[in-house]
């Protein structure tokens, strides 16, 4: 796959507890595939609200340009990344709460006007991956030629099947 | 009814929008009517956030006891005023989004461990006031004087149906 | 942690069944190293009815300050206790019937005005404990040290990860 | 149509709230149609708990053979009468909280085992004054004549359509 | 228990599906330990629709004066009973549906005015069979003794505890 | 449009309820526009149990190849049809129960294995006509031609928009 | 059973994800029961757009009469297939997604109008078999035969139980 | 406020009926407002599907780079979009469908791996335009400072409040 120069991180991966990181690994796994550099961290938007916004605004700085967000029960950790900075902000729903992640998803992405998340499905980090790539393509084209090759191999299985 | 004595605002009620104002007035009118100081914000988890968190500290130092936090579509703001005290904090959900309301209300009440919201019912602002009361009295005789004569009275309109 | 003088309990943790004592247990842990003294009592809105509402009226007088009344199904439990004190009562929504705590949960916080229930999350019995803490803090400051300090090794945790 | 002896009520009604006594007043419709005599009561479970309790006892002595209890949000009515009796309950939910009565049915319905509620759908007082009367049928025949009667007379509108 | 005479049945119980048979048996159970003689068929509202109407026929004139009818998915067993017969007619909802029950639930308690089904919770054969019960005990008051004498104990449980 | 010879009904639409009359006449107007012969009747599988199988049994003899029964609540209507006939069975929930048609769209669609219901949307009136051409477009070429000019014309809409 | 004359497909069977096709052979193993000639095809609404357009035409000319398109999640398979051709179109929705399969439900059955799909129960692969056979009956009488044997057989079950 | 050179839509907004155009004005406005260049296509994917794909594929040669696709009921037209190009995809899930949206919400979310959609709230169309405009920024500098220049004037609102 083409391959983003530099590996300063572009896409911020957060989750809102340790527990979720085996699911939160794949997006960064896609992210990885695709040759977009990637950072994971663990920050709570209710046990360490200070720690989560300084985080935001120094990787804006240090030349982040996608965040997604993960978290689970209440979702307010994508909210609270949003209500920082003017980058895209994608939202994971994870399962654990009552309405097995109808309810995160729903605290995701009914944000106020001109606050927006951008939602995936429950769980969905791949896609969130995906999601990220498919944005930061418009800016770098070796994305969006690592985005067709993939495409085309899902493809493929199809064809063979 | 029995007042508590000076005019210090001993509960804050915050809500996340202007249109939300008649709903929340609710909550201040049962309190006024049972002698407990109180006032209202608007502010905004995701638009003003950095405002709502000085708010929270500066309430907790000026005397508020206890915090009603109002919001509909994902209620962000109980939350995060739960994230910056350790003062008690009802919240509210209000109807306007997806599911009217059960939404906000799953998203205020499925807060991580250690960091409660004493949610009530959708719209229930009125029994926000009422619980504010109940806990502020256990430490204030005279507002548990005050629910006991308002609670005779509700009693008295079925006893004479 | 800081120690609420004598032993008599605080709060009274009621459970609809014996069976989710292991579940009720919780809310006592926390409370106990908070420093709070607390029981626990099996007693049912539906089989035992009077009983209920005979510990209320014992407890009140033997100085208990919250009430906390877990139940699953249709939790009539906490309105039970809420109709007959006017001490705050926390209502914790247990699963095991058909919407798996939702049920409980509206049946919990879904009370008439003047007769509130502070609801938390289903089978939130931690955080009920928790809750109870906040409350009683209001009037016992060293219930609030020790809230202090387990929020801030709540944090550690994040901060070292 | 046939008419029981007497003007004692065999069927006592009961509603949570004068509110709900044009709804209710269906119920009654119903019976007074099939010559089975009834009474209305407004109690509720929370504001008036005692008397309540009371009334089951002493409507039980005087003749009352089946109650039915009408009661929105989380219906709570006809779990507290069937905790004190052991004549057949019917439940009707009605609408007003939050899921339209979808939580007061489940509230309605999901009682322990030997406390049972027989539940009516939502706002089905009607139904709830018919079930009463094919309860009360087994023992007075009477009753069973005017309900043949009044199922015929439904039949007849599909046959002359 | 005190034992009704004679050993016709006086609850028929209706099953939907054979699969269901270990369930439905909770019912006869409960209703053979208070002295009231039942009787089990497995008889479809899709299936075999003219053995149920004939069945439920033959049964009135054979002495029954109850129905208990369990079925999942969409139970139309219970107003297919309902339809045909002017006994009160019980009906459970099973689990087994998309939405665990609730959609039988639904289909259960729906029931056009006049033609009413008495609903228990999903899955609760047992209080089915209570409630038959509860219903015979207004015309044989050896049933309601042995009614008085299983609640008795039911408390019992909880005083010891 | 082509039109199929002769005027016996070839679809028969049934409704539970004379109030549903003008949302069943969709259907109608949908197979008369594609010249295909209908008739609509007035049964309920609850009120009219005898005369509904009566007349699907009338029906397929007379030359009926295709059935649509539309009822709300619980429809049981659909599954009454589908037991007493081979013949295909369109299902159309209707609104009007507790969760706005799912309960019925749930009660239609979810029969047991062998005894199939094709359901449409809730108040799907128009489609369930369409779905009934195209199932007779199979043996009716005239139909198929019917169709297609029908789908031209909607796709016409958009082209000149 | 009764066999259709000729070996080619008059049914098609596609399925969204290689993962599915256990639940989808039910579908044709009820279609070989009842001597209906079909084939199964792996093909998706989003990963192979121009495979399953092709396909859809191309089996319309080699004389396939019925499409069932079986997926989960959102379902779109059923959708995209019914766009392109006039023939009936069955579709099942499949479990896999957030509401345990009325999410995929709802996606298959709510179309615009002119454009119908006939939905069977979630995972109701087996029912979709028999409705496609329903549906061909009225073409060829074979079919109903053997629809008319496998019901009797069915229905024995229960008069021997 | 700072506005894109050239003319040529950056953004495409697809909507499924003509209907929702009010609906989806929201979404140009904002656009507009942020000095973005966008068009609006009518487009159905069941009832145009072939139109709908010709333009994706048009648009994007075009020199459109990011897609705003609004539908109701099942919505199935951001994912037909999303299957055809490789730039970002917003679905917009309208109201409409049997659960007032949330069915369009999953059916919007819910893609398969590699083929990801970006959801915003039900009837989200201003937050849509927002999301495009962020998602613009990274590549173009002068909408970021539109965007900071809006969330500023949002926040004015509350300190002035």
């Amino acid at each position: 796959m083409a391959k983003i120069k530099g590996d300063k991180p572009l896409v911020a991966i957060l989750t809102g507890s340790p527990n979720d990181l085996p699911q939160v690994e794949k997006a960064k796994g896609v992210l990885d595939d695709l040759g977009v550099p990637s950072e994971i961290r663990v920050l709570s938007a209710h046990r360490t609200p200070d720690l989560t916004v300084e985080y935001v605004r120094r990787a804006e700085k240090d030349g982040v340009e996608c965040f997604i967000a993960c978290a689970g029960m209440a979702n307010h950790l994508a909210g609270t990344v949003a209500a920082h900075t003017l980058l895209p902000v994608i939202g994971v729903p994870l399962t654990g709460g009552l309405m097995e992640g109808l309810d995160a998803l729903l605290s995701t992405v009914q944000m106020p006007p001109g606050i927006p998340v951008a939602a995936v499905a429950v769980d969905g980090t791949r896609n969130a991956g995906f999601l990220a790539a498919h944005i930061l393509s418009i800016k770098y084209p070796e994305v969006g030629e690592s985005l067709a090759k993939a495409r085309m191999e899902g493809r493929k299985r199809y064809e063979t099947a």
